[in-house]
């Protein structure tokens, strides 16, 4: 019986039968005790996409198992090919916008790596971390300020994130080595075979260079292990950067829609020739109107908010139409002389924009109030959680949709308007942030936002949201990451010759993985026996 | 006959006849034409090892194919498939102190790449270019001179060598784009069932930020294709840096041996600071010494070159007893605010110590005369490539080893005390350069020279450098890239839990290339069919 009064059905994967469930979870509380094997609805419900539609039971985990020894971990992949019980595995499972914590395939047991969250080492000499893959970017922030505090962290915007899940995810950063994917270096897997394997150059024993060199002798598979399901990382070296002289948040505002174009522009010059190294938001003024504020003390009235509204809002909150956070870091002297530089090339290309910041130093950035300022900080904090309420319902979601585009002026304009025009055909807001945006590229984040209690509009946002994926596909923009829903719609736009690069994967995953127990159909990679079904 | 007069027998592979060559040969020329298939001796002698003894034939292939275009080369895998003649492949074969263009297995059929050296796009406003895997340095810089000349190119101390193959192999580069592997951007590949894929957000058709994203929609497999057999590279983006205001090439001299400690220690905090961003050389005093002079000039007895007989030639050449070359770029402001710090870091640390440096604006970048100053501006040269007559023959080899170690004084010591004492101890002289060195680690090249001509000195330098190997390995420092004549011993040395490394990369090799047809015991990973004389 549930808390509700009604009898809940574990549900059972594709292919498994209720025996060898049951066997299975008998093997898993054998081997972890059972108290970290969750098996009733109430502690499975954590695990669900928070952002799901109440009624729905897409996506929902048969159980949830928490090791904290790779051990565990190797006797629960063996348990798994025993039995064929699909597994789906997270760090912290902060996944929100993209499905949350929940699998791709409804029954499966969801390895849950919360507990697993030690900060092994904190190199203060050479300028690294090593972590397991529950650590969160507040425990690793926690780590490092109490073993000297000379480094800083490049984070996410939400600091409950598993640093290992965000680096497996692709997820962004915005810290100068949030830059392309900077950070990682050497990785401890267990793969499907149960064996445990150590990337680079800490496939030698004893080697010391294992979290310094991001390579080894032969092939480098750590990218291999990231948006994909062909292991289960366990550790995870991260490169930490020493903290600057001066950490210099500056803020670009913009009045005029079209102004983006110019703004991307001149970013990406100062971009290229090293001006600006971090990586910076351009937020649309919804996104920040949701933070700030309600939809309805701006419009009361049906459809999208109309471009007059907007503009009230943008006024009335002072986000412009677009806002623009980045840093400076260095010694003084040269962000000075940056600031200048960023300055005059923004009153250049934009005459109206307004510019400002703030200079501090390192014992100041735990003191700093305003929640983007501290992310560019590397203070971790929740603060920047609470847009999704913007229709006014207490269970607010969002999906995010992101094609990535390369970081010009003409592109930025293309996707805006692709992207608005379609979500403002279904009636919903174009709420959006250049972000990440790095050298050469940035990610167009629409966030379809939807009261998860109303039923109806969280169809329209799927509909939209799958539309999208096919339609900035055929003008060359694709997903950087896909959620759960679109997985398959999103991996179906990567086509070029007849599928090759899918077909890779699966060639690559049948090899490895030849029971399909490692999180089938992760970024639509599905394993030989669910494969005919997915198409 | 051969040019000598004697017969030449063509080398077989293991398990291939004489027929399954033939008919592999004339596939190879119905489908390229004849004059495209390399099949006679002297021809062949081109691509050997050049620092082979010259009566060895180990490593000799039976034929070379030179295709121009990606149809050609999946005509090439076909007919290797069906005739089970194994293929090597480079770009420019330049891979010297390793191999040279020679494959690991004798018989083999090389596919040389060098016709196919297209430079695809040179973008300037999103500071890219893309290349076929025939293109080098020198072409590539030509090509971006030619097209506007406001970006450059991090480059290898030798202009001659392939962009696509320096890559592939790990290899190093000197500007700051040389840092960590920042430079590659989306492949295009020719798999072991001939079909073609294109990695990153190459994979979706029409996609616009192929060569702006490192990544795609789940796994990356671009590194995958590096010091592998896995596929054949046909395509590859590379990022380029708009050059900047002012390019300042920079000298230190240190006077004592143990310097290198203190030198090593500054010069991490002033990369993991980012004053200094690209990639230095620290060099030994004979290897500076064999790029200037011959080292009869210096000793003539017998055994290795005596401490004081270094001390008078580092005297004598002004060379100091380690020399560090370096460089900064940007504003002319940020580089004088960096040069003071540098100069102040250094003396603090080593207060005899000597540097200097002259700036230049990118108008003069051609016009530099130094040779390593010219490669640190991006303009290829060829003229470092002296140093292998060091003693005196006309045909110097050289043999690199070349362990990684972090970037610390501490280990910058122990790495040279160790490979000093074992390259002395067999009577040849310690010449050494810590390059590529990037911010946490430093491959540490000892060039063990000697006269090819001298049977018994090549006989000692190989056998020195199978047990540098080893021991290095014991202390916790491997091998980066590995000579033909080390592959094996090098790949075993990363033994961890049993070589799960190796086996997870012949899992992968026997799933992607059944018939084991692309470059069979490439960095130690071998086809199934010949894994078993491996051991």
């Amino acid at each position: 019986m549930t808390s509700t009064g009604q009898v809940w059905t574990r549900p059972l994967p594709s292919g498994v039968g209720a025996q060898a469930m049951e066997r299975a979870l008998e093997a898993f509380s054998a081997a972890l005790g059972a108290e970290r094997v969750l098996t009733d609805e109430a502690k499975l419900r954590e695990f669900r996409d928070p952002f799901q539609h109440a009624s729905s039971d897409d996506y929902t985990a048969s159980a949830v198992v928490m090791p904290t020894t790779v051990q565990e971990i190797q006797a629960i992949v063996r348990i798994a090919n025993e039995t064929s019980v699909p597994l789906w595995t997270h760090g912290q499972g902060r996944n929100n916008g993209y499905g949350g914590p929940a699998p791709r395939v409804k029954g499966s047991v969801i390895v849950s790596l919360r507990n697993m969250n030690r900060v092994l080492e904190v190199n203060e000499e050479l300028g690294y971390a090593v972590v397991e893959p529950g650590v969160r970017w507040f425990d690793l922030y926690e780590a490092i300020e109490a073993r000297g505090g000379r480094l800083m962290l490049s984070i996410a915007d939400l600091g409950w994130g598993s640093v290992v899940g965000n680096t497996l995810e692709h997820g962004g950063t915005y810290l100068p080595y949030g830059l392309d994917f900077q950070m990682q270096c050497g990785m401890e897997v267990v793969l499907a075979t149960g064996e445990v394997m150590r990337t680079g150059m800490g496939a030698m024993p004893g080697n010391r260079a294992w979290h310094c060199y991001k390579r080894g002798l032969g092939p480098t598979p750590d990218q291999l292990f990231m948006q994909s399901n062909f292991g289960i990382v366990t550790k995870m070296g991260i490169w930490l950067m020493p903290k600057p002289e001066v950490y210099m948040p500056l803020w670009l505002r913009v009045w005029n829609d079209d102004d983006l174009a110019p703004l991307v522009d001149t970013l990406r010059v100062l971009m290229l020739d090293d001006t600006i190294r971090m990586v910076p938001q351009i937020m649309s003024p919804i996104l920040l109107g949701a933070v700030f504020s309600r939809r309805e003390q701006w419009y009361t009235g049906a459809g999208p908010m109309p471009d007059e509204a907007v503009e009230r809002m943008a006024r009335g909150l002072d986000t412009g139409r677009w806002m623009m956070r980045f840093a400076l870091y260095g010694d003084e002297a040269v962000v000075d002389h940056r600031f200048a530089k960023v300055e005059a090339a923004f009153k250049r290309a934009i005459p109206n924009c307004e510019l400002w910041g703030t200079k501090y130093t390192p014992e100041q950035f735990a003191t700093i109030q305003n929640p983007s300022e501290r992310v560019q900080a590397g203070v971790p904090n929740l603060d920047l959680n609470a847009m999704t309420a913007w229709y006014g319902g207490e269970e607010g979601g969002h999906i995010g949709f992101s094609p990535i585009a390369p970081l010009t002026g003409r592109d930025a304009v293309a996707v805006r308007d692709l992207l608005r025009s379609m979500v403002e055909e279904a009636g919903l807001d174009y709420i959006a942030g250049l972000m990440p945006l790095t050298t050469r590229s940035f990610v167009h984040v629409t966030m379809v936002i939807f009261d998860t209690k109303d039923e109806r509009q969280v169809r329209t946002a799927y509909d939209v949201a799958r539309r999208l994926v096919r339609e900035a596909a055929k003008r060359g923009y694709g997903e950087y990451r896909a959620h759960l829903d679109f997985m398959d719609l999103a991996s179906d736009q990567y086509s070029f010759n007849h599928h090759a690069y899918r077909r890779f994967n699966e060639t690559i995953k049948d090899a490895l993985d030849p029971n399909g127990i490692l999180s089938p159909g992760k970024q639509g990679i599905w394993p030989r026996h669910l494969r005919n079904g997915r198409a």
